[in-house]
């Protein structure tokens, strides 16, 4: 890997305990750096965060309109989200409307981090089924368009397959690179590798994308608007991309990924983000997201759901507060 | 933090995705570095690593034996246990037989990490208490220590407690340190600070300790002993201090501590090792410390509970192999 940076630091008992390193940029909508830590040339995976770019097909193919996709459909085809009975009963409705169900689905079966959903669970026990995978939105966007393009092969994670090889190319194109490789996501699906910098620069086309662009700009508004507007099915209750977009509305499209990615669309300022802890800590990469968007001015360091990513205290099982996370030097004096 | 090396590697994909830093030593009886990773000098918190050391005035003082201790007690007084009914029923009759109970330990309620004891307390709506917390043995290894001492202030945990005092006492002579200060742990018990080459002197103490020794050498020969004689009260199923040292009986004692630090003690060949990931990652200070007691030739790297820690594939929800950790050339190459 390219030269890190530390961008985050864990304290205790007025010491340094652990610090975490990475990359990251800001970009503005001529995929210039603004700002950057660490090597902007770092290849990654963007796993995650790269959800809004693996559903512009869908909407840009007519998919989604062919098939009457809500606003609520859009967020969920972005969505990392947590199993909770908001997004499975929604991803159940979407899979039935098109005569499918959870077989279809390529993704595995993965256990909610909600927690009222993951104790149901338990105590009835049974164990998760597809539906309940974060991914189970994207993969019904996935169906969607699989479906609209006419294409009958099942495998639609196959990276060969008709739906992957339209969102590879939407992929090249909006960050502007050729990806060198592709790793296998959580969710069976291929992920591209790009640089930091590709990241931030496709983030950076979605923040300044216009309603009255082509077809890949009016895809891009929809896809950042509709996650703006349902912050609740991008994530879920707790967590820090549905906490964080709430406190700023329609101000910021916030999405994060495995292993410590984060990413985020500014379209006031027509300015994308886009961080790798190199770790994979998602600590760190929520306060280093936090940190750099108070910087920008789009979120208000004062409030407690910013607070608690930006500089939380280390609590510990008797309620004491033991140390503190917070963001390096380096991040604060941007 | 000093300059740390890379120790792991998370790849995906056939590309590097993320990766672990950190600073780790191996040492000889005289307390010289053998091996050296990263800055031997870096300052940091064993955290539960320094367990054993918690208990030497356990030991030394006779308070162990005049209560009687097992050596299923003395493990227990060093093991961060996770809540199985193993652990617990121990813990509870220990404080039973003081005529005390859960009230008297001054650690917080912590949720099991053992599976079956964890959907026990959710199948039946009840909570935690101080008992399951990780470190009820070691509490109860300090109540035993404060009676034997006659000391009626209950409040064991507080800095100035002549127990904490003689701990400090007994952690700075084995580190052969002024400790420069203390955090406070997840369990409410200060911890004191030292490098990392501090832990790995006091660990090949405990290594080349004799049976004929002084006070202090049969007390680092009885808690070594004991964490190797049962390794299941160190930690508990599934996890890596047990299923390691199960595969080397007597061989090595292993202490994992939070934020990511480690200990091996190695009583054949007199050898003491510690190591610290500077992110706090446990995925890689248990491939790390694997590495270099496979190294050490200690570990098999064959056997499967080596394998999991030393190179672990990374399995997405379907059950599909993604990627996999590995330690880094540095750690092959010692």
């Amino acid at each position: 890997m390219g030269q890190s940076e530390r961008l985050v630091e864990v304290w205790r008992g007025g010491m340094l305990e652990s610090q975490h390193r990475g990359h990251a940029v800001v970009c503005n909508a001529k995929g210039e750096v603004v700002h950057g830590w660490g090597d902007p040339n770092q290849m990654i995976f963007p796993r995650s965060s790269a959800k809004m770019l693996q559903a512009l097909p869908l909407v840009e193919s007519g998919a989604a309109d062919a098939a009457g996709l809500t606003t609520e459909q859009l967020a969920l085809s972005c969505a990392s989200h947590q199993g909770a009975a908001i997004h499975t009963d929604r991803v159940s409705r979407w899979l039935n409307d098109m005569g499918l169900g959870n077989d279809d689905l390529r993704c595995g079966p993965q256990w909610p981090a909600d927690q009222p959903a993951k104790i149901g669970l338990i105590k009835t026990d049974d164990s998760p089924c597809r539906i309940h995978n974060n991914c189970s939105g994207k993969h019904a966007g996935f169906l969607t368009l699989s479906r609209h393009m006419g294409v009958t092969d099942p495998e639609y994670v196959e990276v060969d397959h008709p739906i992957q090889l339209a969102i590879k190319q939407a992929f090249e194109e909006v960050t502007d690179e050729v990806s060198p490789g592709y790793g296998i996501d959580g969710c069976s699906a291929p992920n591209h590798a790009c640089t930091v910098l590709g990241m931030g620069r496709a983030m950076a086309g979605f923040a300044a994308a216009k309603e009255d662009g082509d077809a890949r700009a009016r895809a891009s508004v929809r896809l950042r608007e509709a996650m703006m507007l349902h912050p609740d099915l991008v994530a879920g209750e707790t967590r820090a991309c549905t906490e964080l977009m709430r406190t700023a509305p329609g101000k910021v499209a916030l999405k994060t990924g495995a292993e410590a990615f984060f990413i985020a669309i500014i379209p006031d300022l027509q300015l994308g983000v886009a961080l790798k802890i190199e770790d994979g800590a998602t600590r760190a990469s929520e306060c280093a997201i936090a940190a750099i968007l108070v910087k920008l001015g789009v979120l208000d360091p004062a409030h407690p759901d910013v607070k608690k990513r930006l500089n939380p205290d280390v609590v510990n099982f008797a309620g004491l507060v033991t140390g503190e996370i917070r963001p390096a030097e380096t991040l604060l004096a941007m």
